[in-house]
């Protein structure tokens, strides 16, 4: 087991509608050592990758995002939720469908942060059915970069995100893949990795 | 002139209406570098202030929170904002005016977070008319906590928040105070600190 399911095993709480809650270190609190260290396991992984951006999405994103940044020595862009479905044309722009809160939003990036040429790292704290990742695929791709890899905390792997980001030809690489939870028990699997 | 300063003036724009956008390096693009050299210069300041959290809110406080808190060796909140203003008795709420949307928001914390004892510095970006500090001021007091300090990377000098916040007591470094700016010619004119 690695440091981040140790954690997820110690703090992380399973409630009902398969939420897991892993709100005392990774998306409220934030235990920074924490995320350093995931940095340097996400580095290690897409070191040979030729990163050139990291990109993620507000909020909880950003924190991870810093670390892995920090590893590659490269800037972090961070896609931002926009108020209104009109934007300027000085915007890439996707929709992504939030599970948690039940809407869609309007996510964008500034034409500025992304460019032909930019080999990108796309960052998450979660990936469950997958719409974020496909919200800043589609924006990287848009702006003529190159998807480098995708580093993700914590996988939901009960749920199809993650498989069919693999099978589009994507090299996701998640921290922590929880195959199964129950909210009754609190027991949490993960899936075996390397 | 600081580092900050520096940086500013190199790659800020000043738009009509007060705006000034740092958004290549502080609220949309980030340099991590310069986000790890404000929060050596946040800490030195406020180093003997024990400090046991750091407290911001989303989404550009985040990285500049994360960069402050590595050097505490403390853990970050960011208060969240709420989608309803139907939240529930485990959080901590202030209601929060975003000059920038023109909307107000309520901002939540979860009471596990912040307890009476806990010493707290608050962190953010800008500081303009202070409604984003001063929430969080609140929550900080709601919780029985005390209010270490704040710290702001940019501090919009012609507008009122700073001198507010300072008349109330608390103890507000701001690593560059734009005194003036303007849309015309692009100047920025800093306030002179120690």
């Amino acid at each position: 087991m690695n440091f981040l399911e140790e954690r997820i095993l110690r703090e992380g709480r399973v409630l009902p509608g398969n939420v897991l809650k892993v709100d005392s270190f990774l998306n409220h609190q934030l235990d920074v050592a924490l995320l350093d260290e995931m940095g340097v396991a996400i580095h290690r992984r897409f070191a040979d990758a030729g990163v050139t951006k990291v990109l993620t999405i507000e909020a909880s994103g950003i924190a991870i995002a810093c670390s892995v940044a920090r590893c590659f020595g490269v800037p972090v862009v961070f896609a931002k939720k926009s108020k209104s479905s009109n934007v300027g044309d000085d915007v890439y722009s996707a929709e992504v469908a939030s599970y948690t809160h039940g809407n869609v939003s309007q996510v964008i990036v500034s034409r500025r942060f992304l460019v032909p040429g930019d080999r990108v790292l796309i960052v998450d704290d979660f990936l469950a059915n997958g719409c974020a990742l496909s919200g800043l695929i589609a924006i990287t791709e848009a702006a003529g970069a190159q998807v480098a890899g995708i580093g993700v905390a914590i996988e939901k792997g009960f749920q199809e995100g993650g498989r069919l980001i693999r099978q589009r030809g994507y090299d996701v690489a998640s921290l922590a893949i929880v195959d199964a939870m129950d909210a009754r028990s609190g027991t949490i699997t993960f899936r075996q990795q390397d």
